[in-house]
């Protein structure tokens, strides 16, 4: 299931190393101002090759509208946007046809279709992103119009939380052949109060879901997230006042529905699979053998994961909106 | 949103002080024995008022199946499930008519619905899960015959992982009037490998999306989780020898498939919002005032939300098992 | 797939000769005064046993509200509905345990589930609308507020439009152990412009799968209908003047949309399959037998699916109503 | 709403006058051949500028995978295809920018989304069917291999059934600058029994979902279809004997369920609302005004349809095959 989003429904394609990558976002409203400049400023953000600590992959990564525009506005139809893939090296993939790379999709694609574009991790690949982002970037644009923003910073990496020992881990990582995680803290402002479920599809949940469908985030926090499991009630709750809340602790969700405070989310970013680190692994006929991956990789993916977090809240978000829309008629 | 799943699909209904409560599944495969004694006990572990430091509210949870099995088997027509309120005192409630009580969705859901049922927390109230306990006896049921089981358990209170100090955890928070939260790890072994999607429909994103999707969670981790952020590539991959996966960091899943190892995810539980202690808060004209909640509450909800997180986790893996045979003509 | 709707969802369960049929509905706005009084009517419409032409089964059809209703108002919250059965005599259905009834879906339910409820049909019995009935009650009730009416009348019986010589068709089908089958208009008037969509979700494919949806219905027109296949242009046009569109061939809706004219659906339904006429068939282990239905059955089901035609036009309706309201801070 | 089934998903996108149009399918089985030439040839079928009877606009329609194939062969991940637009006059269109054209989805459009596309119909052309076919030429693939083959022919052209005559209509309506419709029969053989769902989701409620949603279609109706309003239960029941169903009035579908016989459908296809004629209408201000209509047009579309009726079928069929597969391994 390549959809997300049940109002605002975005549909992804595209393989590290296809011929493109893209999307058709469903449902956003019409008469908005939309263009690719709109977008193509995330997908800068996200883009490899930038920094001596990412990925060497030089793509431009530029963005194409080719439907659901109308002399600059969206028109209620159906927004496709396309990317296509510039620099792929598929012979650099050619030693992994047969061979799984511990901590990646490999085997388990394998094991799901029964075949697998191992060019880069196909499907699998981070690269798969780029699509969330543009669909994101249209996502933010609406959420401005009602007053939303969406903001994430990385707080860790690898434990440390100050910039200058966060880069050094990723250094001292990439130095040895190795890799780190970390984390990432995702803020909304502005949201109304009312969004979300009560039940199934509360909007903490439908955040989770988002979240953990990015690769390599192992888990999610909403406010106090983990932390509440140590408080007691009278220390976790949120008194309120004339004024409003007085504390935040729930990350702005109550019963799965927006209080109208800040929604606060936090996410833990594995470290990158992919290390030259000789590592103990199978070939596809069930051998054991040892893998060095040597491509192109990040040391550290938790930067270029950062953009996709805050994508996925605003996809989350305009979701919840235009379906809270449904009930105007009927409260004053 | 009331329905979970997209294959084996339940929609639950019904509050905290309605007539019944219930769960209609839709898609749960014909030919499968079923009675009311495979959803009962189930229902008896999730049951309030059987333990000093639980809920007094006595309700019975009798289920009844209305509709779905013939002769005592499945028939492929969508099972519908009902259990009757019966310990109702609404009027314990009636206080709670013009007042929000800190920590729970009373001014979320009055935001979202412009009317709210305030008996016991109407559909936003815990007992709702007694809907969700059901659903999961049937899916776990389908879940055996595949040799797939479910196991959860208590890791933490309040911080303590021991029986006899999370016990005087709980003790201690009720004494004084107040409430503990803890952390809940559930498994499920014998899962087959490739149950899941590559991308939004990864099976831990279904999975967080189940669990915070539960009342009073507010994080979700799998294998490694929050602690991976922390570790290196190195150290978190998975290596593979001849006799298969050499540990286990992954939690069972990769590339949001599943890997044929152990499921692991844990959950972080908030101490119940309802204690007695004075708190800050508003009626619903805005007004400043103060509230002790003196009903029946539990102390520490995390060992009645433990079956409940089981549940969750069987709906998942059956939903994605389902969908997973469609392949099977087509992958040898 | 038992759940219809996407906006206003309503999810049914029962058999025949199960111990109640139900709806649960998802999605109906809150703050609507709703309570039984305001289904029974329509039940009542469409309950067997209350004239000489129609099956002596006596059903008192008595509808209960078990959730979602709170002082009188609908709360946002599912609203689950229940009919029990009464009048349940299995034991006439014991002698079709092993043999197909032509025109039935015993034969093809077997081969689908592998298992089947034979008793009255299971869940392949027009008992099933009962829950179709109950929620469209609701869903009118809904459309009330926006002034949207539903109107539905027989418009043939094997081949004869006026109510005389229809009565006649019946009766003399009856005698002869026969049955005859009809067709039925439904309208609905002040339906406003801009319902539907332009692709897949156009409204009038809505409401052909609506209607098809109905047992026995085997054909389904708007406006014009099969009628417009022999028309020219010219002819099947429907102009415009200041005052408004000059005819309406299109039957309210033009690409998929409504325009704000009366809505025109027809649909032919087919004789009853029960007839006491010797038929061929065979039995579950494929041996040739014969087989005389004897049962209590109607001689026409027309009337009986024309509370249940309106249901369905009004369940089509509301969806796209309250879909539509999502673009109403974008639309000026 | 763009996305047509439930397992076999195919989302459309692109206009008449925009870039691209194009499609995604998700859900197609992996491992199957699949190439541009298995899709050219059917939207080849469907081209326009062809035939003296057809409109004149030049379009290649040359389609290209971007996705979901690797090594010739689908890998389970979307596949995206999309054909450019290259002979687009919009030039021609500009003086129907304000003003609405009798019979097309000009006025509706507006309505809904407060916008309008007004190059050829946009969103609403019969263009967008090209994404249909091609996503059809793949369906059509799946079921091949299953046994099961789509067959569309023309029953009625302007109330003719014959060839010279249908053709002699339509060049009389086209030298009086008028429009013809016709009648469409499509049919599958090869469909095993047992797909479909008895109620909501009946195989036929699909089927006239999926054919009502094609532009110009007004009618759809399966087996006798209308006729079967006129008939008698014991002339409209397919008997059955050893050898199998005698008769297949039905056809070919019970109780919503495929029986394993040819299944029949049959459409009604307005005629083109594109006419020179002069036409009474109003522009987007309301003011009355006439309107003929002299773009590149056909005077009947019933030929250009047939692919597309045969490409829905084939989208029902592959949808509903899929998800039977789910019961597998609980059918024996």
């Amino acid at each position: 299931m390549n959809t997300f989003g049940s109002t605002f429904r975005c549909t992804t394609f595209g393989e590290s190393h296809g011929r493109a990558l893209g999307v058709v976002i469903d449902g956003c409203p019409p008469g908005m101002d939309l263009s690719e400049k709109d977008i193509q400023p995330l997908l800068d953000r996200r883009r490899p090759g930038k920094a001596p600590l990412e990925s060497p992959r030089r793509e431009e990564d530029r963005v194409e509208i080719l439907s659901g525009v109308f002399e600059g506005r969206t028109t209620g139809a159906p927004i496709a946007m396309t990317v296509h893939n510039q620099d792929v090296r598929s012979g650099d993939y050619a030693a992994l046809a047969k061979v799984f790379r511990p901590g990646h999709a490999d085997y388990t694609w394998l094991k799901k279709y029964g075949i697998r574009d191992f060019r880069g991790g196909g499907r699998s690949s981070g690269r798969e992103t780029v699509a969330r982002v543009a669909a994101g970037a249209v996502a933010m644009k609406c959420l401005e119009r009602h007053g939303i923003s969406i903001h994430g910073r990385i707080i860790e990496i690898h434990g440390e939380s100050d910039p200058e020992p966060m880069e050094r881990e990723i250094i001292s990582a990439m130095e040895e052949g190795d890799s780190v995680g970390g984390m990432i803290e995702v803020t909304a402002d502005g949201c109304p109060a009312g969004l979300g479920d009560p039940v199934f599809e509360k909007l903490d949940a439908r955040i989770a879901h988002a979240m953990m469908g990015i690769g390599a985030v192992k888990g999610v926090e909403i406010g106090e997230g983990f932390h509440a499991a140590r408080l007691r009630g009278s220390e976790n709750n949120d008194q309120i006042d004339a004024a409003g809340f007085i504390s935040n602790h729930a990350g702005g969700i109550l019963g799965g529905i927006s209080s109208g405070q800040e929604i606060i989310v936090r996410i833990a970013v594995k470290p990158t699979p992919s290390i030259s680190r000789v590592q103990q692994t199978i070939d596809t006929d069930g051998n054991a053998t040892e893998i060095s991956i040597t491509g192109r990789h990040d040391p550290c993916i938790v930067p270029r994961i950062l953009p996709v977090a805050e994508a996925m809240l605003a996809l989350v978000l305009i979701d919840a909106l235009l379906e809270q829309a449904k009930y105007h008629d009927f409260i004053v």
